[in-house]
């Protein structure tokens, strides 16, 4: 008999360092789930052709829509609908875990000095 | 300015107390993020179509293959590949959330006392 191994998020979040580049730690069919540190401001930007999942791991941040904001907590989540401009940021250190297709550029249409390698695994 | 609310897996968490019954919290393009309680073995079935992921909100569960096994602890996770016959089972009360294409169906091609309804949000 095999014993197979879980993913652990907490293992995986202590080798890297880098703000603003999501890491992919596993596939599901085209969906990736990646891990991303975050603190300050992000660039506005968009996602046409998908909605994105932020789920906060430790910490809180904020997500501004051009028409208000979304506060999400450690344990909460939220779906940024396609299309939809949106700007993440946190006050202080914030690890997140994002969810989308593969092959999305976390800047979205935006090209930006914060634009991330994409598919970098850890 | 508009305040969006994020989504408490703990408040959600209390309002249903069946187990084996996946309940929809959100969704993201045609997937589905569905909190399940679980405790003893469920039925041994597959999805042939879809990949599927168990994320341990609390608690500890295991799921058995055919050829082997995995324990996951409150905060890791495991992708179960399409086609690969699996038992989730849990010893005490375990708290999950699932995540897998809409109108998947909890006990795949097996028709059980266990199949739940599918596409019952809470």
């Amino acid at each position: 008999m095999q014993s197979y191994s879980s993913i652990k998020f907490k293992e995986k979040l202590l080798l890297f360092n880098e703000l603003w580049s999501p890491k992919v730690v596993a596939e599901m069919n085209d969906y990736q789930f990646k891990l991303v540190k975050i603190m300050g401001a992000f660039v506005w930007h968009d996602h046409n052709d998908t909605d994105e999942v932020f789920i906060v791991l430790s910490g809180e941040m904020s997500i501004d829509f051009r028409d208000g904001l979304v506060n999400i907590q450690e344990g909460e989540w939220f779906v940024v609908p396609r299309g939809i401009e949106h700007r993440p940021r946190a006050d202080k250190l914030c690890q997140v875990l994002v969810i989308e297709p593969r092959g999305v550029i976390n800047t979205g249409d935006t090209k930006s000095a914060l634009t991330a390698p994409e598919n970098a695994w850890v």
